[in-house]
């Protein structure tokens, strides 16, 4: 297994080398803030226009929105398509290699149904430390 | 199944009320950058100091490691122990529901293997192309 993230050219990859995490590689593509949502929303709702994406994650702006879209046709998981109408329309959808996250999200979602009361007990009693 | 990040105090969570996406809290709480190279190293070699922790993540620095340390402690899936020593010493280590990730992580790391190579080739396509 290679464990580097060579081929990215536009930004220096975090976990070069000898990193011995497998899995630095796929969460830096995939687990950016927003990154995962797009791709959930576009896979369970089909190809998008841009606002409509945008109307179903709320609190992303415009700017950041457009990066994690551009983002993620370059790692060849959405394809953006533009079409020559007046006035123009451009769609986004999930490519057959974002599909094949989909057991990746479900075993997430899986865990977060188990797990994350226990994740929000935590904060609460760590908030709640004299000593933090 | 609650999707929402509610329970987080320090920081607003980014995923609230009505969000459809069941997997947002969880990989904002888990796949900030550093987040899952810090659980891996720690749950795959054990409890370890500061230095040493740093010294198993190249490109870390000290203010980022000390910060993902200190959100992982609070989200409960790491601990930290101060032990009075002359000089003092601290141990970081994987707690038990940070054991529960262990199959999460496994599935990423199978994800990596099998359809990273794909990622790194449309990275490659996109960089190359004239319209981007």
């Amino acid at each position: 297994m290679t464990a580097t993230a060579a081929g990215k050219r536009a930004e220096p990859a975090p976990h070069e080398g000898d990193d011995p995490c497998p899995i630095g590689a796929a969460s830096e593509a995939l687990f950016s803030r927003w990154t995962s949502h797009v791709l959930w929303t576009l896979q369970h709702e089909g190809r998008m226009r841009f606002g409509d994406l945008r109307a179903r994650i709320p609190g992303v702006t415009p700017k950041v929105l457009a990066a994690r879209l551009r983002k993620l046709e370059r790692d060849g998981l959405v394809t953006r398509t533009y079409h020559r109408e007046m006035p123009p329309r451009v769609e986004y959808e999930a490519t057959d290699l974002a599909r094949t996250l989909t057991p990746v999200f479900r075993m997430l979602a899986q865990w977060s149904e188990r797990h994350l009361d226990a994740v929000r007990t935590a904060r609460s009693e760590f908030d709640a430390r004299d000593d933090r």
